[in-house]
Formats: C-alpha cells, structure tokens, sequence
C-alpha cells in the first residue's frame, strides 16, 4: 500500500534530511565521511544471553541500496513541508542538488559477509562516500542489518539447541508486518533446514515445508468425516508425505490412534507414512506417548514435529525432559530425539526476550584537506565511545584453531608485522593481553562489496552463508557458544588505536595529557 | 529483493496451498466457510499487561488482499515442487482451479473497524467465502493485523503515560526491516502524534519530525567547529525550528550552556528557539536541570525532547521523579512535565516485552447443504476454545457511558429484545451478570468491509482512527486503562451462544448430555 514511497530514499528518519540540508549549506555534503555500523551488546533475551550473533542481511540491503532513487515527486513531497513560520523547510539549491545526487552510487561499503559470526562494538560494515548520502542511508541500514542479525542469531541457537533434528521456521503470522520475509531468510541463515514462508522459499530456491492446521479437522468434523475422515482425505492426497496434526480433539485418545490407522491402511497400500505433529499441551511427555504408541504399531521412524512457542530454553528442556522420563516408558530416549523435527515460530521470527538488536551507526572520521580525520562520541560511558577513526578488523585463532579474538586497528596496520600481538581492551586502560605470533592465525573480516557504488563481491548462495555460520561456530570456544551465562569473548584494539581513542577522548573533554 | 513473490498469494505458509488441495480432492474447496480472527490475551510485557488493546491495520491488509493475485509463474513454482517419492505434490486440476481462482474476490469481510479498542476472543476480522481461499488468506491476515494491533496497543499506552506531551515515533532503525512501515502508521493510530518516518508520514499526509543526530556535532567536532559550531550551523539553517541534541559531549557543562549560547543569537535576532533534545543519561534528572538552566537564561518556552529507551513505565518514572525532585531544584514540576516531548523508539516499534499479538485465525463454520454448521477446536483449555458459529458483537455501555462489556450472541439474536440482558462467562459455566435494559445501551462493533470482493467501506482518514481510539479508551473504565495490573474487561456469551459451545464440545469429546 505504501510502496514504492517506503522503497524509495525517503525510507529514513526525517533528522537525516534535515542535517544533510546543514551539511549542504556548510559546503561539506560531499566530503567524505566514513561511518561504522555495529551493535554493542549481543541480544540479551532476559534469562538467558548471547555470547555471539550471526551477521546477515547484507545482500537485500545492498540490493535495497543500488535501487533506492529520489523521485521528482519525493523532491516536491520535501519541498512542501513547512517550518513554524510558515516558510519551506528546504531550499530550493539544497532540493536540487538533492534532485541530482539523491541516490547511493557514490558511495563504498565495506563488510562482514553474512554468516559469519560478529561481535560487539567491532564495525560489521563501514560506509565511506558523500557525507549527506552516507547520513541518509542511515535508517534503512539499521532498518535491515539489525533485524536480519537478530533473528540469524535467535536462529543459531535454536539450531545449538535442537542437536541433529531439523529446524523449521514457522513464524510468517506472527511477524512484524512484511519483516517477516527477511526474517525468514535470516533464520535460514542462522540455523533454520527451511521455512513455511511459500514466496521465501521460492525467492531462496528451497522447498516450502509445513504440515496442515486444525482448521482442516474442523472442516471435517463439521461436515461429519471426523477427524479420522480428515486424516484419510490428507493421507490419500499425500500418501508419501503424509505428517497429520493430532491435537485437535484429543491427542493421546483421538488423534494418535487415528493417526495410526490412517498409517496402517497406507502401509498396506505400500506407502511409508512420515509422521505427526503436537503443537499444544505438553509436549515433551506427549511426545514420548506419541513415540511409545507409534512404535508399538510398527511405526518407529516416523518423525515428531513439535510447534507450540518454542525457542532454544523450550527446546533444550523437551529434549532433558525426554531424556530423563522416555525410559520409565520403555521409549529410547535418544531414538526418540532424534526423530523430532522442531517448528519454530513467533520466538525466532520475533527473537522473544530481546526484539531489536540495538545496532548503531556512527561517524567515526571524516576527510579534511584529503586526510581522514577521527571522530569521536563521548557523552555515555566509555565502553560505549565508538572506536574512531578508519580501521581494520581481523580475527585471530589460537593453535586449536579455535577463535580467540577479534581485534581492530588502524587501516595501515599490519597484523603480520606485530610481535608479540597486544590486545588492548576497548576501555580498560589497565586491561591487555599478548599473543605470540608463532600458534596464532588470522584472517581479515571485511570485504569490499561496493566500490563507489559499482558491486565488487559476489554474493554467496544461501548454502555457502549456512555453511560459514556453522563452521564459524564450530570455531568458537563451547564456552562461548553456550546458551546461559556464556563466556566473554574478546573484542581488542590494538595499542595505536586505543591510544588514538584515548587521546580523542581527553582532547574532546578538555583533559590534559597525563601519560 | 523478494517482492513481487512476496506481495502475491504466496504470501502465506505452505500448509494452506495442500490443505487447499485436499479441500479441492473432497470437492468443498468453494464450500462458504467462516474464519474469525481473534487474539486470546492482551499484550503481556513481563512486568505490566495491558487492560484493552486497539485494532489497527485493517485498510492496508484490505489493499493487499485486493491486489493479490497467482501469476502463471506462481502456478509453475507450485508445479514444480515434490514429493518424498519425486511425483509432484500439486496435481494438475487442483494447479489450474488455482491459475483461476488463486484471488481473494470472492470473500466477505467484516471487521471491527481500526481505531476501536477491542478485547480478547472476540472476532475482530471474520472472513466469509470459499474454503480454500479462506484458507489461503490466513497467513498475510495475521501476519499484518496482529502486528498492527499490537502496536497500536503499545502507542496508546505510551500515549496514556505521556499525558498531554506530544509523542514522536522514532523507531524505524529498530523496527522488523519493512515492517517499520506498518508499524509507524499503527503507533499513528494508538496514539503517537507524528513519526520521524518520512516515506510513511507523506503516505499518510502527516510532517514528519526529528531533530537532529550527534553525527552532525561530530563532524562539526572533527572539522574543528565544534559543538558549538554545529549549533550554530543548525541554528542558521532551522532559525525557527531549532532542536539541539545537547549529549554528544557533555550535557550539563557543554551541550545545555552551548545551546543557551545559540538560542541567544537567534533570540537577539528576533528568533523562538524551539528547545533542546537528551538522549542519554539519567533524562528526569537532567530534564530538570535542562529547564533550570534554560529558565535562568529566560528561554522558559522551550520544549525538551527526550528519548533513549523510552516505553510506558520509564515515561511514567521520569514525570513521577520530576514531580518529587523538580521543587528542590526551584523548577515547577508541571511547567517542565508540560514542556516534555517523548521520542519513543525501540520499545514502542517491537513492543519491547510482548513483541506479537497472540491472533490466531480459526473455522468457525462451514455450510452444509446451504446451512452453516458451527465448527469447534476442543484440545487445548476450555478457556482456549474459539467460540463457534456465525456471531454477532456488541459493545455494552452502562449508565454513566462507560463499556461495560462486549457480548458476542449468535447471528440471528437481537440485542433489543433481551431483558434482562444476560452476559455468561465465556468458559466458566458457573458465572454470569444480568443488565437491566434500562440504562444499558450498545453498540454492533462490525462493519461489513468486503462483500464477495467488493469494497463496500469508506476507510476513514487517519485523524478519524486516532479520535476513535481516543474516545473509546476515554469510555473504558479506569481501572482497566491503568498501566500495571488492570481490572478485567468483561467478553462475554449470550445463553444461546454459550449453550451451543457447550453443546459443542461434549458432543466432539463424546460427553453425554447433563443438563
């Protein structure tokens, strides 16, 4: 209904236009600028907390990006508007130049691929080009790469949690608004096998996955068929891929046995049924009832799709709750989990307990006589002072291979050239550590992915961003990985940077230099 | 990216195109069915509940709906997926009734209209048509109206806590990527004054609004201007419209004294500096501090913006506070609360704590041989189960015009001809409350908005949802508009209608009649 307006550039914040007119007025809306995207603490969802999070959204956005115009209709829509006076918000040179420049071809983006796995307060992308462009890309930067790295990381570790079984990714009904089709794709980066979003599916190349809901055992029951009637109707449309959703009455005394005669009759018929859905009640016990009545009807690989609120905290305790009482039962406890498969939704698509990633995006230099000029934000506390200035990023793993730290420098550092390597903690002057090079390895985070607007990097297919997102896991410490209380992991600067900070810090706040 | 895929009819989950199928192999696929959407709880932020949420989203779901429509491409998709076995899951029949009728024209909608304050488990949109587009429907209906809805929900509330302040919607960059969009135009219509969304505000006819960011006193900064250069810049651009943000270095001992500096300038030249914003730091200690300093230089007009994390109990504290410590300071509490505007961002845009709407989209008849057979859904709680059948809703009103229940009755039942009027618990067969006729007055809360496709409502303007909201938070009972702990509303059954669930569910489980 509001497309292609909210496609357009106006899919901002207002403050963007407005400071790109002073920036006009001061000569400077060209002069480049460079600012850092990233977010300062991983999601924290209340009981429990991220100890990483799972890059993702770069490639829509850049889409988003290279097609965004400025309309003469949006130039008009801006020239109306109207200050308290009376008088145009916007002058007429300043909506012209706008008219002409409105788009983001001039400007180069450098990034942390999607899947890989990122921490706080280091840049996950950085823009450099034209001041007053690079300010009003702002929001629908934010807009996209915050959500996208949200719900990659809620995705992530529903994978951890769910071990082996498949995870599906159920939450299109209870997303916000169209945001659910990038956090579909986001899911499936992060950890998601597939989606029950049909036009996802189909944009990414996988197979839609779902089952069928209660509505279609309440036709059947109103119509007289019953729930065994519903079964059958499903059951002789899709003799091969049969999953029937048992709880619409009563799942232990009406819909696991009619499940089962619906499979026996299919059996008969030379058909291997795949399995059942619980989405209510609970679903741990339930599930080992289901598991204790389907095998004894011969039917021990048929799956177990569970839905009904899960997340990683659900699901971790299904699976110690299976563990512990599928035996007083006579069920295999490990037989059983590995035949669940887990459908996902409102808690991954919304990422429950902590719905926003709170990514920022931040100025930290800007060219003066051609030389890059470090910026500095010091009101807050001093962990949350951006780190300024134009830089590098890399990350080093230990001899394990096992990542052992992130560190960022300035863009003419040279990792290969430090011996011993010194990490210096972002805040805490008295805080470092110092790694031999020898055992420790490295490698460079970002790409370059717009060269003044002209597309320099491949996008990966989405199996290459899953891939990367697992093996980036892998690479971390179990410490790290786990889904309570984890470890900290290092985010480092390195001596020259943190002393440039700290000596922007003191400049700005006026202090003399004690050191 | 994905649109046009993800505006089509594939916008919805995978089960409803095989459900559809299997409808379409019993032949009741354009059998008249009946879907009510409603939600169970009011949005339930961990610490504090809401007591009523408001409807929002209805028009641009109904736009959608209108335009959706299955391209031969879609068809080809379907076509192309299979089966366990490799035979394709859609056969060719069902794919080409779909080619002709893959379209929402044949529907009836009636809805409660946007703007109004709803209750759990009373219909707010219920769909009438053929099964299987009914079916289809589902997804996009709950993926755009329950997060509407509960947004909508929130802004009212942060409205309520904000007293007579303006409140600003500023949380695009925070927001579910698109689903910013639709959210801004919700937090619109629950009670935000305007938003620094500016594609939305001209979608919607409103100015957008903003201030300015610490990027600009950045640049300022590293460019050797200053913080107060960059005051000074934005002061001769917006001389009449000039909102500094004062946190960029220090609050107190730079940004209020550099501010003061500037709006003396423009004061001398015949300017009204507008205010200030903060956006960091304790913001009731520093609002009162703002205005003692702002008042001793004579600038007691000025309004002070103040935004960072702000939702509905941080609003409620900051004035609480301001009201205890403003008078030792020698600030008049009421005159600064007065000159406060919020910008609510990140809390409001996901509704930080509850970030979906329960809605759920359940059969509630199906007609048989041209009667409708009421359909019920029995596994869960007895308080779960939808309330089956073609439904009326009133709104009942008591003397002092106050609502004092919704009661929903059965199609043919006529609210004037009750005396008394007997409202029964939808659940608990033991509770009841009878109204005199005398006193009581009512209102139906449908409208008819689709019928068979065709638009028969006038969507009202925006200014007429948000006075609608208005009025019907202002007719609710304090006690149920209150933040933390509300008093329940009453939803509640006519006998008839209650009899008939009853009736329902015993004769799904099997029960004998007792009564």
């Amino acid at each position: 209904m509001f497309a292609p307006l909210t496609e357009s550039i106006l899919y901002t914040d207002f403050y963007q236009f407005t400071m790109a007119q002073v920036y006009y007025r001061l000569g400077i809306h060209e002069r480049p600028a460079l600012f850092d995207h990233f977010f300062r603490e991983y999601p924290d969802y209340g009981s429990h907390q991220a100890g990483f999070a799972v890059n993702a959204g770069l490639e829509p956005f850049i889409e988003w990006m290279r097609q965004a115009r400025v309309e003469p209709e949006h130039i008009e829509l801006l020239r109306g508007l109207k200050g308290r006076t009376g008088k145009p918000l916007f002058d007429a040179d300043f909506l012209d130049w706008l008219s002409r420049h409105g788009n983001f071809e001039a400007l180069t983006i450098r990034a942390v691929p999607e899947g890989r796995v990122v921490h706080p307060n280091t840049p996950l992308t950085v823009v450099e080009g034209p001041l007053a462009m690079a300010q009003i890309l702002e929001t629908a930067l934010l807009n996209q790469l915050n959500y996208a790295t949200l719900i990659a990381t809620k995705a992530a570790r529903v994978r951890y949690s769910a071990q082996s079984s498949l995870v599906l990714e159920f939450g299109l009904r209870r997303a916000h608004d169209r945001g659910g089709h990038a956090g579909a794709r986001a899911a499936l980066i992060g950890g998601a096998d597939f989606t029950s979003n049909v036009a996802m599916s189909f944009a990414l190349g996988l197979p839609p996955k779902g089952t069928h809901a209660h509505s279609m055992v309440q036709v059947a029951m109103a119509l007289g068929m019953g729930e065994l009637g519903a079964f059958e109707a499903y059951a002789d449309m899709y003799p091969d891929d049969c999953i029937l959703l048992v709880d619409t009455i009563d799942t232990l005394e009406s819909g696991i046995p009619n499940a089962i005669k619906v499979f026996e009759k299919l059996r008969r018929k030379g058909h291997r049924p795949v399995g059942i859905r619980l989405d209510s009640g609970d679903l741990a016990y339930l599930s080992i009832q289901a598991a204790r009545m389907l095998n004894a009807a011969g039917f021990e690989d048929t799956i177990i799709v569970l839905s009904s609120e899960l997340d990683e905290l659900v699901i971790w305790q299904i699976i110690t709750q299976i563990q512990e009482e599928a035996p007083r039962y006579g069920v295999d406890p490990d037989a059983l989990i590995k035949r669940l498969t887990f459908g996902v939704g409102t808690r991954l698509i919304t990422s429950w307990g902590d719905p926003a990633l709170g990514g920022v995006y931040k100025l930290v230099a800007i060219q003066e006589k051609g030389e890059w000029v470090p910026a500095i934000k010091i009101s807050e506390s001093r962990i949350k002072t951006p780190n300024p200035g134009r830089k590098r990023l890399w990350r080093l793993y230990d001899a394990r291979g096992k990542a052992t730290a992130d560190l960022m420098g300035l863009d003419d550092e040279d990792i290969a050239a430090m011996e011993p390597i010194i990490l210096r903690h972002p805040a805490d002057g008295t805080k470092w550590r110092s790694l031999p090079r020898e055992g420790t390895s490295w490698e460079e985070l970002h790409v370059t992915v717009l060269d003044e607007g002209r597309l320099v990097y491949d996008f990966p297919p989405l199996e290459e961003l899953r891939r990367r997102a697992r093996e980036d896991i892998e690479r971390l410490d179990p410490g790290v990985r786990r889904l309570v209380n984890p470890h900290v992991y290092h985010v480092s600067l390195t001596p020259r940077l943190w002393k440039m900070k700290r000596d922007l810090i003191r400049q700005a706040r006026g202090e003399p230099e004690t050191e």
